[in-house]
Order: structure tokens, then C-alpha cells, then sequence
């Protein structure tokens, strides 16, 4: 039985104890915010026994809006740059800075070597897009239901913990999106796009989808259904393409209930900061409550080089207003694949929308952190402000980089210490309680 | 007169000239939110004249809701580190970054010779803190009202656009202070209090008010009412403290304008996300529409080495809301003085924040240069795609690193060509409109 069949049978499992235990929350509270379908643990039967001899087991981790709010890095060889070692390190730097989960979109190089050392090295969730597989080295135009079938089982059985499935995109929707300006820029949607428009043919994720399902029952992969037509710039956003495909997983949803998976919707995209929250209001209506996954939002087109910032922008307002999991955006997206120190800073981005998201909806505990390291900001505890720094690493290079910038100084290079406004303050605070 | 006595008395300067040419806006709605007090023109007319043979001349810019969001760059010497050359490059640096305006919050060095080189130097409005300059080489208890004011008459007559002056903090508030965690976090905010609680007396930039306004007005200085009791953690956000000095600034505004001076207003600080809304309606609403000029917000408290990001979150926010003027923070903040690429960061950051709430609030013209961008990124127009991006150099960086990423490709590294959704997409818009 998966988690979710589990919890609807009002079963407790370990993974729901460890989910739970790592929330600070009840267990109870993550059993029925499963049941519901508004909470997932994305955990494949065979990566949480650890998939051979050594490998890493995983680690259970809740997605949803009962608990703090998570991020997934993407990362994965394409043709024009492959390394397995590259990716491994990778995937090592974004646990490291806070990833929740991680996925595979490998597109070139040993697709199979890759995904299966990852997933032996990885404690957090895996997630793939099993249609690069199924595809591989050869056109999309070949794809068979077969072929499908076959990659998706295989995948499981190789312990992936997530698949993004495009099976929203339906051959109604094609004559709306070429109305964008930018079209599709979703890879797993254009791809089925056009395999639709060459055969004539209706979605064959849509048309397997319980297929599909029964596949990923068995092995407790968990469904991120893709969004193939989120819209790739601002001029896209919000538009009939998009809200056609969402009304399409909606649906979805409840039949991967049905088939008793365990299932998250993805989202967008390019999306003006002020549309956010009717985005996040829409998806949580119309998919009855399922976990939504955003990439982003990113809220202006303008700024490649920095788009760690305009995500983390549209992903402040998508964790406050409904959000429960966000993929990071690095520096060089729309521009090339990420470099590890990218792969940081797209985590680090990413980790304060979704941290700043829960201080903003009053998530329990959240705050604490905030609170302790100004209480040490406060008391010119130097060490300790910079050890709770999310990135300490970052912050002791900033402050140690100046003259005298030594840990007890009750003062920094901002005012120096005659004119440290802290200091003054709390030497005003002292002589007034005297 | 200044610009705003003038806009009264329904005259049309070559300033609010050259302002509304800049903004692509009729002059008359430029004169009539001056009149209104909605609007400023930081343009001392000594900096519009050039303050000496040689000197740039003030290149007007206009900061309100009616106008583009607009931001400002902190840079200055402290005790701790001090060189002309570093400031004057940290300047340069601003300005091509996107720094609408530049503050020059020296604490340290020779502050009258970097000041007016500053100043010489600069096309962008200058804007200081006059209290620096009053308390050099001297405790702030000595500060005398004779000081003030000479202070404040040698810096108008040295070219400054724009003050900030702390006169909203009163002795009453100090109680309210002192119950914060991180009690007053404003260098400004902070020395007042010291001095009020040594003489137990008011706030002489309060007592003095009229007194400065009048200076002011003689080379048509803006205001910009500090905020000293601006929370310096989420902890402190929105509190009493805030508010009760909120109130008196909103009397200081009607002050200012009674003498004829232009003013704005400083707002925070660390404020959670949710609040940030509320933080910008409360402002227009009790000081009439006058610019809100605010500081981040920084929407949590524990990135240190991330501030940028922090900000650049709540800035977009604030932006969307009700703030027109937008101080830029650097990955540098809590931490250290920025080093010149961090000034850069900062800047891009603001701007990014600045862009996207202008997007999100409708301002006219605001998605142009996104429409644009999306429409060579939709074309593989690579060459154009570099060009308008915001920091083309940057952009260009990490498209470049790639091998094969030459910019006639109709992909990038990130998907390969079989893969690229843009390609494939425009392939299929093509097939399918044979």
C-alpha cells in the first residue's frame, strides 16, 4: 500500500513518524493531512530500503501546506555537458544548502548510470521526467505506449521517488498555446505537443494515465503532474493555455487518488508578482487542496544572470499565499546549465522564499531562527549570529574580509564604533534601568 | 522657489521639464503631483547649476507613484575603511547599475572632501545624513543647535538634494524603544536618543524643524524624514515604537510643505512579508501621499550575506503597495561596508524589486523591455536577448561559458537542440499554420 492508501486506512507508517518527527509536528496531523491529499511524502518502497548493498536510504520528508514549506534543485547532464561526478557534486552542494528533494533532468550522457547513482547517493526524494528516458536517442515522433509503460516501470523500479508526468496537455490545447508569444517552453510538453500534432493524436500520457498509475502504486512513486504549458514570460501568464491544462490536472488528481497515488500539481512559470496569489487561490480551489509545486515564479523577464532573485520574489508571495513546495531558479537559467556555486545560490535564493513564505502565513516555529540570531545581533554575540547565518560560510567571508573585524567587537565596518547604533542603544537601554 | 512652491503656483520649471521627458509623461502631471505633494524633485540648485567649473550638473529625476519606482544606493567611508577613489568608483558603479539617486553616508575620512567630490561628480540626486557631519570628532552630547544648523547650511550650500533628517523620534518614544529586541537599529535614530536622554530634552531636529525647512528651502533641498526607530528585526516590526514615530513624521510633512520644502518619507526596515501591505497603506494614509522611501523591507532576518535577496523580496512588495523610492541593500548588510561589485548587486537586486513592482502595479510601459526580451528569447535572437538584458555583461558571462554557445544557435546548453521546447515549439507553430 502506498502512504497515501495507508493513511486513508488510518494506518501510521515510519515514514509518516519520521516526516513528523523532523516537522516537530503530530503524527496524527501528517497521517490526515494524507488522507486528504493535501500533504505527500514522496518516498519510493525501494530507495527507502536503499536500492542495493550501501546505498543511502532515504529520508522521509511531508510536502504540503500542514508543514514548513520545501525546495527542490534540478540538476542533470544534458548533451552539450555531461559528467557524472559533476552532477554528483551537484546533488552533494544542494543538500548541503537546503534542497528538501532533487531532480534528475539528465538529457544526455548514461541517462540510467546517472539517475541510479544518484538515487543511491541521495537521502532526500529523487524526481524524474521518465519522458527523457523514453526518448532517448531517438525522435519523439517513435514514442510508443509501450515504450512508456516500459520507462515508467523501469524508473520505479530503479527507486525514483517522483515523476513528473506532462499528462495535462491535451491536443485541444495546442491552438491556444500557439497564440503565445513564447509558446511552450516546458521540454516534457512541446515534446508531447509534438507528438500529438504528428500522429493526431490525444496526449498518451493523458490516454495511460491509470496505466500509468498502477505502476506507480505499486512502488509508492508519488505524482508531480506537470504543467507543459506554464507560460514562459510575463506576456504568457495567466492565460487560457495555462487555466485549460490546470482544469485537465485537476481531474488528474482524483484519479490518481483514485488509484491510490499519491499526487502534486506543478505550476508556474512567469507570472506578474501581483497575479500570484489568485494563481495559488485557483490551483488550491479547482485540485482540491493537492500540494502545488512552483517553479518561481519569476516575476520579470528582463534580469537572465539573476533569475535566482526574480524566482525568489514570486516564490515569497506563491509559499505565503499557497505554495507548498518550490523549485529553485539558479543564476543561469534561460542562459545555460547551472554550475555548482550556482546550484548554491539558486538553493540559498529558493530557502529564503520558502522560509520568509512561512514567517509570513505564522507557521508554527517558524520564526525562531530569525528571533535568535537578532537576539546574538543584539548582544554583538559575533560567533553565534554568524554559526545561526543560514550560510555561515558566506557571512564569515563578508565580515572577517575588514580590518579589526574581530569577534568580540561590539561594532562593524557599517558605522564603526563610536556610531554603531546597537551599541548605543544598548548602552542607552543600561543607564536608563539604572 | 523651490520645485514645489513653483508647481503651486501652477509654473512649469525645466526641471519637472526634463523629469516628465525622462518619464515619457506630460509635465503637467509631473507639476501636479509636486503640487499635490505625491511627487519629488531632489534637485538642490546649486547640483542643477553645477557646483563648480567642471562639475556635473543634476540630471532631474522625479520619485512618486505617478513616475517609475526609483532606487537609491547607499555608499560612504566609515572609520574603519575610508579612500575618495573607492567611493567615487563605488559611485560610478551605482549609477550604471540602475541607482537613480546616491547617498553618500560617510562616517569616516575627510567627510566635506568627499562629499563635494561626490557631488561634483554625480549626474544622480546626492543625498546625506547632515547628523555625520555635525557630531565628526566629537560626542553626540555635545551636539549644540548652532551646530545643526550650520551643518545643514554648509551642506545645502555644498550641492546636497536630499537630507535625512531624524526629527520624528521624540523623547516619548524612547520607552518604546527600549522594550525591542533589537532596540534602535538607526545610526541616526540611535544618537538622537543618546543625546535626548543626556540632556533630557526633545529632539532638536523636532524643535528645530522650522528652523532647518527654512535653510532647506533657500536651494530647494528635499526632505527625507528619517525613520530612527525603523525595526531592525522582524521581532520589532510594526510595533508601537514604529508607529508612534510614524505620527510625527506625518505632522513633519505638512511642516515641510507648509515652508515650502519638498518631503519624503523613510519607512522600514525588517518587516515579515504579510505586513508589508498594511505597512505602506498606513503610511499614505497618514502622510498624505507623500513619497514613502523604504529600506528593503528585509522579510527575514537570518540570510545574512543574502540581504539583497531579503530586500529585493519585501522591496517588490513595498513597491507594489505604495512605496515610489526603493534603498537599495547589499549582500554586504549586518555584516560590513559593500565592496563596489557588491554595490553593483545591490543595485541590480532594487532594481529588479523597483521593475517588478512597477509590472505588478500596471505603471504604463512598465512590461516593454520584458515583451521585448521574451520576443528574442521566443526568436533565438541571442544577440538582442544579451542586449536587453538588464545586465547584459553578466548575462553574456554565463552564456558564453558553454561549449557551442555561439549566438546563432537556435538552443542552449540547459535542453541541447533536440530538445528545446522554444525550438520545438516554433517548429510546430510553423507546421501547423501551412
Amino acid at each position: 500500500m502506498t502512504q497515501y492508501q495507508q493513511a486513508k486506512a488510518h494506518a501510521v507508517t515510519p515514514a509518516m513518524r519520521r516526516a513528523a518527527e523532523r516537522e516537530n509536528v503530530p503524527v496524527e496531523t501528517i497521517r490526515d493531512e494524507l488522507a486528504a491529499g493535501r500533504l505527500v511524502i514522496p518516498a519510493n518502497k525501494l530507495h527507502l530500503a536503499g536500492i542495493r548493498q550501501g546505498a543511502a536510504r532515504l529520508d522521509p520528508t511531508a510536502i504540503g501546506r500542514a508543514v514548513t514549506t520545501k525546495i527542490n534543485a534540478n540538476i542533470g547532464a544534458s548533451p552539450v555537458s555531461s559528467c557524472l561526478d559533476l552532477e554528483l557534486t551537484k546533488l552533494r552542494w544542494a543538500v548541503q544548502y537546503g534542497a528538501d528533494a532533487v531532480m534528475d533532468l539528465s538529457t544526455g550522457g548514461d541517462l540510467d548510470a546517472i539517475r541510479t547513482d544518484l538515487i543511491a547517493a541521495a537521502t532526500v526524494p529523487i524526481g524524474t521526467v521518465p519522458l527523457y528516458s523514453m526518448i532517448a536517442g531517438k525522435p519523439v515522433e517513435d514514442l510508443t505506449c509501450d515504450d512508456i509503460l516500459a520507462a515508467i516501470a523501469a524508473q520505479a523500479d530503479q527507486g525514483v521517488d517522483f515523476f513528473t508526468i506532462h499528462a495535462g496537455i491535451l491536443r485541444a490545447h495546442i491552438p491556444l498555446a500557439m497564440k503565445r508569444k513564447m509558446g511552450i517552453c516546458s521540454r516534457g510538453g512541446s515534446l508531447l505537443a509534438k507528438w500529438m500534432a504528428y500522429h493526431d493524436r490525444e496526449n498518451p500520457m493523458y490516454e495511460l494515465f491509470d496505466d500509468i498509475s498502477a505502476i506507480m502504486a505499486a512502488c509508492d512513486v508519488t505524482y508531480s503532474l506537470g504543467d507543459g504549458l506554464r507560460p514562459g514570460c510575463l506576456a504568457d501568464a495567466s492565460d487560457e493555455a495555462q487555466f485549460a491544462e490546470l482544469d485537465v490536472m485537476a481531474e488528474l488528481v482524483g484519479r490518481a487518488r483514485d488509484a491510490g497515488v499519491q499526487v502534486m500539481v506543478e505550476g508556474p512559470g512567469h507570472i506578474p508578482f501581483n497575479e500570484i496569489e489568485m494563481n495559488m487561490t485557483r490551483q488550491r480551489e479547482i485540485c482540491d487542496g493537492a500540494p502545488f509545486y512552483v517553479l518561481g515564479p519569476v516575476v520579470t523577464d528582463m534580469f537572465p544572470g539573476y533569475d535566482h532573485i526574480t524566482a525568489a520574489i514570486g516564490a515569497t508571495a506563491a509559499a505565503t499565499c499557497g505554495a507548498s513546495f518550490l523549485c529553485y531558479v539558479t543564476p543561469a537559467e534561460h542562459l545555460s546549465l547551472p554550475t555548482p556555486e550556482e546550484v548554491r545560490i539558486g538553493c540559498v535564493a529558493t530557502k529564503i522564499a520558502a522560509h520568509a513564505g512561512d514567517v509570513a502565513r505564522g507557521h508554527p516555529g517558524a520564526r525562531q531562527q530569525d528571533d535568535d540570531i537578532s537576539e546574538a545581533r543584539a548582544s554583538f554575540d559575533w560567533k553565534r549570529q554568524l554559526e545561526l547565518a543560514y550560510d555561515s560560510e558566506a557571512a564569515v567571508a563578508i565580515r572577517s574580509r575588514d580590518a579589526g573585524a574581530d569577534l568580540d567587537a561590539d561594532y562593524c565596518s557599517m558605522c564603526g564604533r563610536d556610531w554603531c547604533a546597537i551599541r548605543i542603544s544598548r548602552e542607552l537601554k543600561e543607564s536608563l534601568s539604572e
